[in-house]
């Protein structure tokens, strides 16, 4: 018997025949013997509906008052759902309680529409389970101190799902999602992508801020900080297969060093062509000119990505960075207008037809020659590589974007990814 | 300056569009010096929709765990009318802000889905206010002592906004409606029937609890207890129209007896066809059997309206009682099979073909004679009474449905009510 926490996204709740199904699935859970809680996302389609009817009513400057009644407004949509799911629970036979984020509490600061949680009391839902009933709890928002409504932005269900199982120290907590697991890659690209059985919360972390949408990183940031081990799995399976069979399924994104890991080097390729490159030429290599030019881009709101500065040649360097790619023409004139004059640079060039690939591994640790073997693979296919980054865990290079699909198939096979799993 | 409170109904809210001329009408308010708090009901239809949700999915036993679901669920229709009225009143440039029931707080019992009010903490509101905001409340809901949503039942936003304006002592509670105020009788069967400017809290109490549909009972029962001055007025005016005008409009329900109210003996002739009469006859005369047929009545959760039992010849009497329309063909069975044969009475006779007319008059407590005018009038239309009830300010009769128009108009001319207003 454990306690488990799972977690059904918008589209899993998307009718009253789904929600029905969610019922089923859980109470299948409860029968084997097991202490649940369950975060569900608001119907699909709900939010978008909420925010429509709000939008053709707001003030054109959307100011912290405007804010706190958007969360007023979204909020609903998930208590909905819970009380939707607790009635489907209870005519299951399983008796069930469904509480808002206000009636746990969950605490979050008071970042109206992107808040953060800062605590969650664990009373009511322990004596709740402690009673024998399945708790279902809102996912995407809170209350702040001053008891005001927040939401944490989209996907934030995901968040309150681990963070929920952190409070209860869960054994483990399960995201049903419209994908079955996370691949070695995306399956639309390379036809051979693999389905990982587990994958470390660090190479999760990196998937997920490289481009792979499968969870929104803020929840794979706490379920490492809280040691939550996180399952993602297919809410489209029938709710009917054995349990064992479910339990075993998707990924599981474990912090758990001494579990028994899958062995590659290399566990998965990420890929992402929302990006654009912006490089300055020439500039005069003195202490500040990082700030000079990165805190000019900063002021204009404008988030960066990649940054990349070598070693100088005649008092000169030249300093590439990369930003999305609807940013690109704005920061291309903030740089040529202000900052390539200010600074005495030479000149600024940029490209929006490039694209990011990334290796993620914690095998890289241990194990020399990745990056090494990563450039010889795209050199063999004559990809010319723009900018390369590291970390400890991945090796991201910016090619030009047509040669993606053939980077990423390249280097999926290079590293064995094709071959089905040891285990 | 005053401290008013608004009420609007789901009609009022039931677009963007007219939630934007709420706020517009309340922004007219505020502008002219008042302070203001406002109580929405949810948007018309969208209550249904989400109990519509709730039916496809509940156990077919309602116990308390499913109750409290479904005002968990029913609660966030007006959560999201005030979110949405706080924003339009922003855009109108009117400071605002709204809660929830759980917010303010206002506290209930734990009866779901029919609580009643049990406290309201004006603190938190008091301060927006101060500090010059409108404040927007949901009506038809409250929080009870363990945290749980509750809500009041059907047209609980009345008694919401009356609540609302008891606790913080308002000035006027105006409750915008579809209709214009209250008349001496339903204008579809009388044309002459007249809007009252003024109607005491008692007689107002009686016309609704005789089939009045204007406003709430329990309503009309919290502004008597709290001596809330409120009025009933029409939310399909221009909201441009001049505030003395709007302010003088309606119907003001009072409760001071010292203002100057109408002089009419009779203010208003009530109506409603939707009982049925039940009489035991030749019932013995002895203690306890009103408990005996009543008791057996309420046990199977039927509601009695009038009671009547007559003096007794030979050690026996008539017993006579009313019942909704649709509950009578139980009730008959349940007279038949139990209660006459263990009374020993001789039988049990019904109609359902039978109307009530009422008359109700604070100035029947100071006027002799009143319902002997009521009783020839009807003689003389050749009407005949089947069934008298008295209170101190409302005389009842039942009669056969088919002289019901017949027997309002003639009383609403014999009262002098086609005549205007002497004010």
């Amino acid at each position: 018997m454990a306690l488990i926490v799972h977690k059904y996204g918008g589209t899993s709740m998307g009718s009253t025949e789904r929600i029905r199904s969610v019922a089923r699935r859980v109470a299948k859970w409860v029968r084997a013997g097991h202490r649940m809680v369950v975060v569900p996302s608001a119907m699909s389609g709900e939010t978008n509906r909420l925010l429509g009817l709000a939008k053709e009513l707001q003030p054109a400057r959307l100011d912290t008052a405007a804010l706190r009644e958007l969360d007023m407004i979204a909020a609903t949509g998930e208590q909905v759902s819970v009380g939707l799911l607790a009635l489907a629970l209870q005519a299951e036979g399983v008796p069930a309680v469904s509480y808002a984020g206000w009636q746990v509490p969950i605490r979050t600061d008071a970042a109206y529409t992107k808040a953060r949680i800062t605590s969650i009391d664990d009373t009511r839902v322990r004596a709740d389970l402690d009673a024998g009933r399945v708790v279902v709890i809102t996912g995407f928002q809170g209350v702040d101190d001053a008891g005001h409504v927040t939401t944490l932005g989209r996907g934030g269900s995901d968040t309150s799902a681990v963070a929920v199982a952190a409070a209860l120290g869960a054994d483990e907590c399960l995201i049903y999602t419209d994908v079955d697991g996370v691949y070695t890659t995306d399956p639309r690209v390379v036809p051979e992508a693999r389905r990982l059985h587990t994958i470390s919360f660090e190479e999760m972390l990196e998937m997920a801020s490289l481009g792979s949408k499968v969870l929104q990183i803020r929840s794979v940031e706490f379920a490492g900080k809280y040691r939550v081990p996180l399952r993602v799995l297919s809410s489209f399976t029938d709710w009917g297969i054995p349990i064992d069979e479910e339990a075993r399924s998707g990924t599981l994104i474990t912090f758990e060093e001494d579990e028994k890991m899958e062995q590659a080097v290399v566990s998965g390729i990420a890929f992402n062509r929302d990006e654009a490159k912006v490089t300055v030429l020439g500039v005069p290599d003195r202490p500040g000119i990082a700030y000079q030019i990165l805190g000019a881009v900063a002021d204009a709101n404008i988030d960066v990505d990649m940054i990349i500065q070598n070693v100088s040649h005649d008092g000169r360097t030249d300093f590439s960075f990369t930003v999305h790619r609807n940013d690109h023409p704005r920061v291309m004139d903030l740089l040529k207008q202000k900052v390539v004059p200010a600074l005495g640079a030479r000149e600024v060039i940029g490209d929006a037809r490039i694209c990011k690939v990334s290796i993620v591994g914690i095998g890289m640790k241990s194990h020399v020659g990745v990056a090494a073997k990563m450039f010889r693979t795209l050199s063999e296919e004559g990809i010319n590589i723009q900018m390369i980054s590291t970390s400890e865990i991945k090796t991201s290079v910016v090619i030009d974007e047509k040669y993606m699909e053939l980077a990423v198939r390249a280097l999926h096979r290079a590293f064995e990814l094709d071959e089905p799993a040891a285990a």
